[in-house]
């Protein structure tokens, strides 16, 4: 079996969502099933960028990971493009014997078995600014896949005022799961640098809406990685 | 009963450590056994300033806490200063009442009972940069105190390579507390704006401190609200 990987980097910090801060070493799958209008990782999603992924069994992604880690176990975090479009149940069965954790991050469109293998899975529907349409019968059955196992949690960006009242619906439909907002980032492009200023302007824009709105559900976050290395890849 | 209260604001978001991004109102109490060299707040630590805290009886405290947040629960910080040198157990039950959750953030130079009515304990020793010394035997009789009930973790700020190698002693010691490392701030003059880039400089050192290291222990995170607001008080 082969798994289509557009890049293996790491250890760096887990930079979004609910395991902010956390070591990590990112699996990055290639293929998606949506195309966000602004998505941050074209690379991993428009078929046009396949001859540049890899095509690499389950042990090959495994053997780079452990190198990269130093064999350390840390937590892995399997994302893409969309990572539930492929079966990355070997290569988590591989970590696990070595004492590694495992997260993954979807749109909740596809639901896999292996969800209910993972320590967290990151779910994030996308709101309108995406140009997609949620399908929450698809979601649905995500969270069954994952059952009890993983810590389950929701991450939604905002990127304007429709989205925000979006994701206050999303909320309401799934009480229990622990949200995260984060603003969202428009300059995606890996050549041009970030605007530090207008990085924090916009999460302070996100955290008073919460806050005047008093919505204490969530947790706002930013994205410390664009924070720190802008929209450098490999980082 | 009368707390001394430095200061009393939010909704916010909590800016550090395991609740960052939480929606909070914070209660920040003056008076602290310690006076570190680099303190973000020697307003309610310096007793100079003790003309400025409000002595205020719990019930006083909770209605202004009730208030600022419209009824609606939420996390409540209590901070300082080191609150563990008054009695805030009062206040935690008031707050308990109307299904408010309380975290607190302490040194761990001093124990209280009250310590196991929280949700969360934050315990922060100080290390080298800071001019104190932790005496350990009272923090493990504030991790004694706290016992299961709260959430218990360990926060350090980090200056330096001395400060670095302290936090791997400090967390040798407590393997089983999820540890958290953020990077000092030398810039705490309320009046003079924070530099972003190398606020985002440091938080980049440490990370990559931890990650060359293959230290993969700690979540490492920024002051999310120095990055938002400066050093600006009461946000």
């Amino acid at each position: 079996m082969t798994l289509r990987i557009a890049e293996i980097f790491g250890p760096t910090i887990q930079g979004e969502g609910a395991l902010i801060g956390e070591p990590t070493v990112f699996v990055r799958a290639g293929g998606c099933d949506y195309r966000c209008a602004w998505c941050d990782s074209m690379h991993a999603v428009d078929s046009k960028y396949r001859h540049d992924w890899a095509a690499m069994d389950p042990a090959q992604v495994w053997d780079e990971v452990r190198e990269l880690s130093g064999g350390q176990p840390l937590t892995v975090s399997i994302s893409g493009g969309n990572p539930a479009i492929q079966d990355f149940a070997p290569l988590i069965a591989l970590g696990k014997l070595e004492g590694y954790r495992f997260a993954c991050e979807t749109q909740g469109s596809v639901a896999k078995p292996w969800f209910g293998d993972l320590d967290t899975l990151v779910l994030s529907p996308k709101p309108p600014s995406s140009g997609e349409v949620t399908d929450w019968d698809a979601f649905d059955a995500c969270l069954k896949a994952a059952g009890n196992a993983p810590q389950t949690v929701m991450k939604i960006v905002i990127f304007d005022d429709a989205d925000y009242q979006w994701a206050k619906d999303a909320a309401a439909r799934y009480p229990h799961l622990p949200l995260y907002l984060q603003p969202g980032n428009p300059e995606v492009d890996p050549d041009l640098p970030v605007d530090l200023q207008q990085t924090t302007d916009r999460l302070l824009w996100l955290i008073e809406k919460v806050t005047e709105d008093k919505w204490f559900a969530p947790r706002v976050l930013p994205q410390l990685h664009v924070l720190v290395w802008g929209n450098k890849r490999g980082v």
